[in-house]
């Protein structure tokens, strides 16, 4: 079995954390990096991450996502918010900053600049967004194996009202939406009715198609 | 530095590929399982994995890719192709194989299959696609990690016509859609006008906000 497997089987969608452990900043920091190491469309990074520990605000977020505990109980709250739309100054902005890392201007890549502008000025603001929601996505699968290197527990959730969670971290005025939040913290094994439950995939003949 | 940020540092979206270096099977089975184990939104894996091999159909393919030669370079081409739409009977396919494979019956879990027909049912076919596509790019995020375990280089690549894609796939009948392509094989450095260049991602100030 491969590492990346052995991560992926030990994971599972934490249901109840020990509110008395808190994860260690370095493993915390790693879980952040590899999210931030993460490929995305064009090199964009089109989203950013949240990390919560503050009591009183996941109070309030966990009050607009269905009352679900892990919210409260985790160590560390990260919600994925993507930018609400493509625009070029974003693209610019990364754009310039790869030619300035790199020390160097490349044609194929100011070409390459112009082309996206381009897509990005005619796809429209709601498909930009989802475009950009998409890589978040990519994050979070980076995210998860991360988290389980570290042996951190971790619940990916989508069962929250986005926008009232924009409104509570003040997300609209930095052009961001929230897309999903990831609990980070330790189980409480006993309360958790999941964690002896088997893992449930579709085997292999059913989500594998192979044309030769 | 953690295993998996070593792993996200030597992948790069790879430009070009040795056709003469063919994965070994192996190394794609462990690839295609790391996608297969992840997680998604209320377990249902609302997608399909396609493992091209077929020269001709990779040609069709390329001509619908901004003929980009990846797609033909490549020793695999993944196509990640999510559910045209999130169907009562799909939601039931997925929460019975878990009651099989579980050989429980859950009460919560019953009603929370009730819960989610009637959210899927509400929220329509489009919106449902869209939260599909998102499900895929977990599987995507894996993937990268997973290949780059195996020392397999990988394209991540939306620069394709879905649609076409979708005709010449015959994936229309099976009610799926393509999000993204993967190709999989090894890098012909010497051809490649990215591989020796920094890998560009904004700073942490610049991507992570911690709320104390």
């Amino acid at each position: 079995m491969s590492k990346i497997t052995e991560l992926l089987k030990w994971r599972y969608a934490t249901k109840k954390y020990d509110p008395s452990k808190t994860v260690p900043a370095e493993k915390v920091e790693r879980i952040l990096e590899a999210v931030r190491l993460t490929a995305t469309s064009s090199g964009l990074q089109p989203f950013e991450l949240f990390v919560i520990t503050n009591a009183e605000i996941r109070e309030k977020i966990k009050a607009v996502s269905w009352n679900q505990a892990q919210v409260t109980d985790c160590s560390h709250l990260l919600v994925f918010a993507a930018w609400d739309d493509i625009t070029p100054e974003r693209v610019n902005m990364m754009f310039d900053l790869t030619n300035q890392v790199r020390g160097t201007i490349n044609e194929g890549w100011e070409n390459y600049r112009k082309q996206l502008l381009g897509i990005v000025a005619q796809r429209g603001k709601e498909a930009n967004y989802q475009a950009a929601a998409r890589q978040a996505y990519i994050g979070l699968g980076s995210a998860l194996i991360a988290a389980a290197n570290e042996e951190v527990d971790a619940t990916p959730m989508e069962g929250f009202d986005p926008a009232a969670v924009d409104e509570i971290l003040g997300l609209g005025a930095k052009h961001l939406r929230s897309v999903v939040i990831l609990p980070l913290g330790h189980r409480a094994a006993e309360g958790d009715w999941l964690v002896n439950l088997e893992k449930v995939r579709r085997p292999r003949e059913q989500f594998v198609t192979e044309i030769h």
